[in-house]
């Protein structure tokens, strides 16, 4: 950046001496800015043309200031623009002091007309969260479809579904893949009920309380592609919980996906053997040679905890910020973008890992088959053909699965005398099951096929939820584009104003 | 509740020993389970009436089942039901063992075929969940009316606005009491965007993996006032983001009513004197006879803090909770309800509050009055009429604030002269204004009508914005009406059914 | 409690009107304050005494005013006290209006002489908190010493030690039970530390700046156990250090906790089958009969994540109270004591689980024989005898591992052809061992005999950390049976004085 | 670093691929891993020096690897050494492929021998934390110093205690700094106990249990200058609980911060007018010329709340992690700087910030005079003098205060008749005061020279909490040279070994 520009402390009117040193690094957000630095170029541009469209700058002056503000752009995207924070205090006091370097104070100095710090930060924020949300948004989908996909394959991978971290009942991979595909789902939902608070214009509020200059808030905001204002010019400055909302939908995203990391790491022991992550996303030991870590999914589940804690933070800073701006309310920029980064990387990763899991299915089968996981097929079984009450079964069923554990039997080994001695021994009477009910209920092989309820993993509703998912991913995929084009073409517009007024 | 019931441990087939009784007690969720008691009791017999209409249990069990759960209902509400945590592991377990204990095994062991815990406390939270979500939503429009009726009375209440703490710009009152409305109002839409999440039915997941008997989910769901299911059965007994959701929007609502109470507890303190609370709502000291305590404010502040760690310990908890349930996602409900607890009483409180507050309207007036927060007027006076820039303009005035505030003056006492001096000295020429702009531009009492941009507190824009606010005020009313008139429909046909089937 | 008393508001002497019933409620701790009742009690004794003794109060007065107190004391003991928060704002005012409603205004109303609710309530919570930290201290130290004896039985029991879930080495199991010992007994010296802190009176700083009469801090320090004074007054009624600090202990105590319970939970999974339960301490299932589930351990879990959260509502909350006592400060209250409730039920559980735990011996030790968990000591083998380097040992030993896997066989099956087939791919030449070198090295029954440094898991060190342990544990303990006899001391001390004016 | 070294994977002896680009990246610690760079090189200069010591390794090659050490050293002292999260998956990774890209497989490859990275980067963390407490340390002893100095220039400097932001009574300045010199003061003491938890040496835990090899893990211990180990090798790599004690006291100490922030920026609005930020301190507005605001005050706080939930951050990812070293473990090194940072940064600021602060001595002044602060010295001096109980003197007293509000008179304005009044209309007699004695108690400016109790702001007490607290700082200083030569003693005799071997 030229040398002849910005001393720094260009908004320092009244104070007599310049910041302290370590107090200007303490204060200063300039290196955090670096993800606002074309955001606020951008914002400054459409507010300069609103500035000389409403004929409070003229054409001449606009054009000078534009020109300067593509220069600037320029010059950061080549790596030139050095940041130093002990001169200047933000990004908005460097744009604004390199463009009064270039042209001076009387043309340079109206570039900032209408305008506050407090507007104009909570617009850069509002500009790059709602960039995040869209990539986050299509992350999310990107992992929809990939546990769609995987799903698709596994669709015939039977497996022990647990509850306790105990055998609970049979089921098929898929299933298991298809409700985090759901989770996502409605992930995706609150990130784009949320992109709705997002996106909406603060500017033209000034310091708090609106201008006494003819500002279009409206072409501004048109300008910028928002689909509204944050009208009451206080709210537009002191309200931040857009932000927090964001937050709040990625935490609860990366509890999903903590979740999912518990379940992997654990069937990537060798106790389980359920799944091989990818030799290129798994880490070696330093010293030990048989390791294959799963540090990937370790770092995805502490993520989480520290998504969460960033969260926790973000709320205790500004639960106690009294109404208007303060600069707590900048200093909520470095977590902001510390929890979409870890979100957005994390999404992504395990996109890139589902797609990339083995799963050993004949472990997963073999586990389901020696498993007691069709007990409860088996009560039912009692109930339908041999009029049982739930509890009564319940009590045959848990004496059975006692005997059998005590022999170290499965329940197909120990067959029906076992059940009729259970339930004289239970309830007194014996009760028995013709032998084809029988070695149906206790096979864990069919046991999903049997199963006759709306979203259970019989393959009949796999396929019916799998058909689902498509096209609610599909029509998620559609919303996101139309967001995405409404961006684009505000954009385009905004940049052929530029390029008019600049030539 | 009679002695011959429930000896306890109904679930208790297979294991040998009765439970410990130090475990017992760290077990049960019995204490807590008050909150959910007749919830369980409603999901029960919607179950029942769809065991009986699918043919799974005959009309005659199912009247027996359903005038029992009537009648434990009535011990209920006469307080005669006993909670004692050592010998239920929770409401479902009680309540069953009341059935059994007065039908016996073979019709009162009926009662719960389909279904596990695991999906009927699932369904116990949502259905209390979602009572609570609608209680809090009609709580926070009663307070956004409020406001808005507060904000209609102080449409002429000049004030300051703040930023950092300090002087910024002139406003009214109302401009203040509006901004917290519309936070209000997105309050309201997030609670509404996640009552969609949390009212869908999990019943019918059975354990985690659904059931071989022929239960109608739709059914049980239309007989709850659900609007659909929670289809995966995995997604159904595993999944929780529906009330981290509905946490992270109570959070941020207490957020913005601390913030409030910042303000209020400052604007109350002798050096402000802004407003003074209602003597029903202050506390005495126990010792001091001089003072009038704003307690009540410095609990909302407090509360605010507690429902903000309730959430970081729900995030905390559930993200390391593997697929499938687990008793962790029982332990969810002491916190949600605590969340839900504070975060209602408190904008009750608040209403009330708001309500009764007396502002000090000539201390508001003369604190604007002797002010420099027309500083920026001034500025904008040198931009429009002068030709300066805005920086131009910024330093001269801001000579012109620093050359007041050594004199002891205000900007009108300082007058014209001491303008021109500060140009002279910033600017090294003499910009001077017309003596009628310089005096409105100085004049803080007018200083808010001149406000020309939208959202800004100028009374035109206050009259337009407090009749949007009742017009969304309204709107939301009726958005909640119609969900409290849909949970009506539903327990009309629910106890219809009910009262059929018992007679 | 007698009709003719407290009719509320001992306090409000200048406030015109009662307090509206809704913000009473909200205000009053009065049900949070049965925590604290008799701690209530026995401060203002102290006090009592102390003005007594100071000339301050008659010894008639004085007596009267602790006979009064020694009968509501037993009122409450009896549950005679009905706590109605309508009516009193706290423990602190039912107690004198209690005084003052048996005594009248001349002579109960100098009990709170000199004395404010401010200081009172910092009393009060230092009273209940060091009783806490001492019974968690002991607790603690229960669990250390119930994990020194398991690990004492279980000194010959060999097991894989686990990193990223994965084998690592081989070990016994005593050397898991001990690593959980240290971190108790770090546990119990923070705690320790902490109880420093908290044993301090702060009684005689009255409202924020002590009072005008002859007050002897000291005598009531002494009176009442503590060890010294929190001096200045303003620190004295407006710091909760005190409390920060004991409420994070207990939350890393917990943590703790909760990665036993996250090993448990695997380890009692039947894929591991490691450990089972003792049948008392397990939960059945609704509805599936063959389950044992380890709900208790499930629950430490979450509510590690509770304690957690609590602590960070609780920074939260303190961090924006303004110096000086506010209501803030007392609504530390209920989240402090569910931290201790939550964390002191949770160690005394996890006593009584680890005493009854029953480890699967033989699973463990096949688990061991089976795992490549001995490689890193094939290669420190290699290291010792062929003179590699550590990279070159683990390049030729990783290579050996992946051969092994790739045919299904264990390091020892494979032989010492194998590991000269690694190295000469690996390092271009042939390395051997001789062979009972290498039957050494990868037995892994014997693996845990050849460590040879501090602290690792072999017999000898094994022994000499459980000596040690034993030490550390009683000489812990000695220091907790000090600080209790302290009080006890203490305590006898007051009680002698109370009667001796009662009489 | 040149380019024939450390093609990256190192310890990649068993994975078939190389890890994946977007894995590499989100895998690596590599960047945050500037904080223990030259931490990692010294813990390998010790092991490598012990592994010589112990006939491990020959004494040439140990000279060549802790030259070639020495040399990376310097080349990163001059920023030679590029960091690329693709090619090294941490710190460890990087500075071994250094070593062996130097000096070949066959001796590089024995710097790692009996080492894990398990063991090394808790080694790290502990070597870094221990030094970054001390810092933390000593900027702590430096505010106790300065808010001490400051006391002594406000000993005289009446002003009015708030409790509630209400006044409370009339004490001095001094007395405030004191109370948080006294908070301070017990940080330090907090963070010398957490030293001692963080000064033990885990090296020799190898990969989690020991190793077979004659390492001596107490001479790398004393060469480091720990004051002892971590000695349960389990415990050496698992436990965190370490650093989660110094975060807790991080957090407690920015609660004091944000506490004194919050007291500040109050005191610096024009309403209060207490205190000056110094103009270096302070920030302008970008459009409003006459601000002057608070805004590293702001941060203060701000960056309280951030600690507090990076802390929440902390332990919720710690809770979950199984026994064991998992990727998790490694993940707290982010969190931990910051909150080290932030902490730091923010203390240091205070420092300067409380020696810049100008207290605006008359307005403190005036508004004490002209409070009913001393209406508390006016009950006391009722039960002194004219034997009311403290509840009859309340009464009495707040009457008057209502009576004085009604008239807008200060106590000693109105003045004895009026207490005579209040007298009787609530006790239904006349109580009086010798005119002398009323005088006195109601004349703020003299009151803090009435207080009797230790403690209070009495001028006596004052002067004698004064030097108690220089003591406590001086002794608190001493103690940490003491910890700091400690280090540099250590530091010195590794130096010479190290150069002893390379020459």
């Amino acid at each position: 950046m030229s040398g002849e520009v910005g001393e720094g402390g260009i908004y320092r009117s009244r104070l007599g001496k310049p910041m302290e040193r370590e107090a200007a690094q303490y204060l200063s957000s300039l290196l955090e800015d670096v993800e606002i630095f074309e955001e606020d170029i951008d914002g400054t541009e459409a507010h300069v043309i609103m500035l000389q469209e409403q004929g409070i700058i003229t054409r001449s002056d606009a054009g000078k200031i534009l020109r300067t503000l593509e220069e600037l752009r320029e010059e950061w995207r080549q790596g030139k623009i050095k940041l130093d924070p002990e001169k200047f205090e933000d990004v908005h006091e460097l744009i604004e002091a390199y463009v009064v370097g270039r042209l001076g104070l009387q043309i340079g100095g109206k570039m900032h007309t209408g305008r506050s710090r407090n507007d104009q930060v909570a617009l850069d924020i509002r500009l790059r969260l709602r960039r995040r949300i869209l990539n986050l948004w299509g992350e999310v989908l990107r992992l929809a479809e990939a546990l769609r996909l995987k799903a698709s394959e596994e669709k015939k991978t039977l497996m022990v579904l647990y509850t306790h971290t105990q055998h609970a009942q049979i089921g098929f991979l898929s299933h298991y893949l298809i409700s985090y595909a759901e989770h996502l789902l409605r992930d995706a939902e609150r990130l784009e009920a949320c992109y709705r608070h997002v996106n909406l214009s603060p500017l033209g509020a000034s310091a708090i309380g609106g201008s006494t200059l003819p500002l279009d808030r409206l072409k501004v905001a048109e300008l910028l592609g928002f689909e509204g204002l944050v009208e009451n010019s206080i709210d537009a400055v002191s309200s931040r919980d857009f932000l927090l909302e964001a937050a709040c939908q990625a935490a609860i995203l990366m509890v999903h996906l903590s979740r999912m990391a518990e379940d992997l790491v654990l069937w990537s022991s060798s106790e389980f053997g359920y799944v091989e992550l990818p030799d290129e996303f798994a880490s070696p030991s330093s010293i030990m040679p048989q390791k294959k870590n799963p540090c990937v999914l370790e770092l995805v589940r502490s993520r989480a905890g520290r998504v969460c804690g960033l969260l926790a933070g973000l709320l205790a800073s500004i639960k106690s910020v009294p109404t208007g701006y303060s600069r707590d309310l900048q200093d909520v920029k470095p977590p902001l973008w510390e929890i979409f980064n870890l979100t957005e990387s994390t999404v992504k990763i395990f996109s890139s890992l589902v797609e990339g899991l083995k799963f050993n299915r004949e472990r997963l089968g073999e586990n389901a088959l020696k498993s007691y996981a069709s007990a409860l097929d088996l009560a039912e079984a009692l109930i339908k053909e041999a009029g049982l009450s739930l509890r009564e079964a319940h009590r045959v069923v848990g004496e059975m699965v006692r005997l059998c554990l005590a022999k170290g039997l499965t329940l197909q080994e120990a067959g029906l005398p076992l059940l009729e001695k259970a339930s004289e021994k239970t309830l007194g009477r014996k009760v028995s099951l013709s032998l084809k009910t029988f070695r149906e209920a206790v096979n864990p092989a069919s046991s999903p096929m049997r199963r006759a309820t709306l979203g259970s993993p019989s393959p009949r509703e796999t396929l019916r939820m799998l058909k689902r998912l498509r096209d609610e991913i599909r029509s998620s995929e559609r919303m996101l584009r139309l967001k995405l084009r409404n961006l684009e073409k505000a954009e385009r517009k905004l940049r052929n104003k530029v390029y008019k007024l600049i030539s």
